[in-house]
């Protein structure tokens, strides 16, 4: 077992969070996830505050232990969802896409653990002033909303500018993508299209069938001209809606035109009109299994090759 | 020392190759990098054969280790190049931006060790079948001409395509890099913006000096509305450049805007009109040094590390 400065925080076996992916990180799939040693992750969404305290009563009554809440702060419902994490005593809550400042300290206040995603070393360090326990660095390889900087170059920089641990997102698909996030300087990871493809995720088959038939070059990024870049794997969809972005239609349309998508993927299953939200990573998929062997077979790739790095640095071993 | 199949394949100290970059990769920095235990490159970009043939020359008169050319087979010189390759038995042959599997035999048979760079598993696959001794895959937050794909998504899926050894680049600054890439399944890395910054580099101070100061934050990619995508350092320029794409100005328009800019920047320091090309890994580079110490840095931080993550798998040991 990889003990980590995340392990400690959190309470858990393997330094691997679940992405908070919005409509299919349900109860179902975090349970399994904490129950199989992780942590789970429920996202929230833009989910109305009955759906999401539905969803923590339901985790509760399948696992005991830690698990967290996703909440995006551009929700309408993010400051309920926030005093539920607290009301319920919620190990932990991740925060995407804004600000979390004034949230922190009610947060940790009710003994809940705060991880804000970044992406950028400057957002960081501004959250670890204002009280983060840890932030989750996501590169632009990631599945759904996305900044402009890739792991690789990320975490060493986030690294070296905060000292609270920073988990790795973006890019990690298996123990090498562990390994290589611990290597440069992170506590753990957050994976999110791979654990789409669980047997745990309520996704829509279809949804979890694109993923593992993707490679690496399947993906695209679009909202690109609105500010607020999405990658997602090519389909007739995600090719329009790059067209309608290159034709210069308006801020207006493109909106319209990509609003409700990632749910008639997700949950319909139409992968020729949805969003289909994947990471770069999709390419490392191969096959839907249940969630607690995905990460024992991770972990256990990755103890691997750290026994197998051991001896790198000496001369008479080869690697590569 | 870290001994890798690069390291055996070239007869280097460490495994790290210096990246080919046009106008600043001359002989100076590459035999440099060559005399400090890594491989140095002579790129040679577009440059005329005579000018090529002269940096041969006097690396030549300045090191007797191993050191190779970069061509860009879109260069007007490149057979030249490659023949040249051949007259001098130089050591490796790095090619970008094509196909050079005609080329791999008769380099071959001259015993020059081939190793195109490559931006997908399927291009590294097809290149392994023609002949390649080994592959550099690319993620796309290097500088310079960039594929689509981040290295810490490439690396695996174009190590578990081949079986020869995969070089990663992008995205490695330091030693940290470096323990990744090897984690990921690279046998070494390939570093450009890193080796910019070093005191034998001919590249102007104000160049330098850019990259420096920049953080991650501080790369955009330009070219993308003509299939050219090229990372650089915002600047006037590159804004400018965006700009222009955004409003859909003509390909000739782009191309002509967009040419000679690197030399502008790289020879002449002008930090304002010039194509500041660097990778995100910017961030991470905070001084200029010799090569060799460079080197030395590098191998001392990975081996550090090897060292302490050998004993991160032990449940006593906290990392992160």
């Amino acid at each position: 077992m990889i003990r980590t400065s995340l392990t400690d925080l959190v309470g858990i076996n393997y330094p691997i969070i679940q992405g908070g992916m919005a409509w299919i990180a349900t109860w179902e799939l975090a349970a399994a996830v904490s129950e199989g040693g992780g942590l789970g992750i429920i996202g929230a969404g833009n989910a109305p505050i009955d759906w999401v305290r539905n969803q923590v009563q339901a985790i509760k009554a399948h696992t005991d232990r830690p698990f967290g809440i996703n909440v995006p702060l551009f929700s309408p419902f993010a400051a309920q969802v926030i005093e539920l994490a607290i009301e319920e005593q919620v190990a932990v809550m991740t925060t995407g896409a804004g600000n979390p400042t004034p949230f922190i300290e009610p947060l940790k206040n009710a003994g809940v653990i705060v991880i804000p995603v970044v992406a950028s070393a400057s957002l960081a360090r501004r959250l670890e002033r204002a009280g983060a326990d840890a932030v989750i660095a996501e590169g632009e390889e990631s599945g759904g909303h996305i900044g402009s900087v890739s792991t690789m170059s990320l975490i060493p920089l986030v690294t070296d500018a905060v000292s609270i641990p920073v988990i790795a997102a973006g890019g990690v698909g298996d123990g090498r993508g562990l390994v290589a996030a611990l290597a440069l300087g992170a506590a753990g990871v957050q994976m999110g299209t791979r654990f789409i493809c669980t047997d745990e995720c309520i996704a829509h088959a279809n949804y979890k069938g694109a993923i593992v038939k993707a490679n690496e070059r399947s993906t695209l990024v679009t909202g690109m001209s609105i500010g607020h870049p999405v990658r997602c794997l090519r389909n007739p969809m995600s090719r329009e809606f790059e067209s309608m972005e290159k034709a210069g239609v308006s801020e207006e349309q493109v909106i319209e035109f990509g609003t409700g998508r990632l749910q008639m993927a997700a949950m319909q299953g139409d992968i020729v009109q949805g969003s289909l939200m994947a990471g770069q990573i999709s390419g490392l998929v191969h096959d839907i299994i249940p969630a607690a062997e995905l990460l024992r077979r991770i972990n256990d790739q990755a103890e691997a090759l750290l026994a197998r790095m051991a001896t790198w640095a000496q001369p008479e071993e080869v690697t590569g």
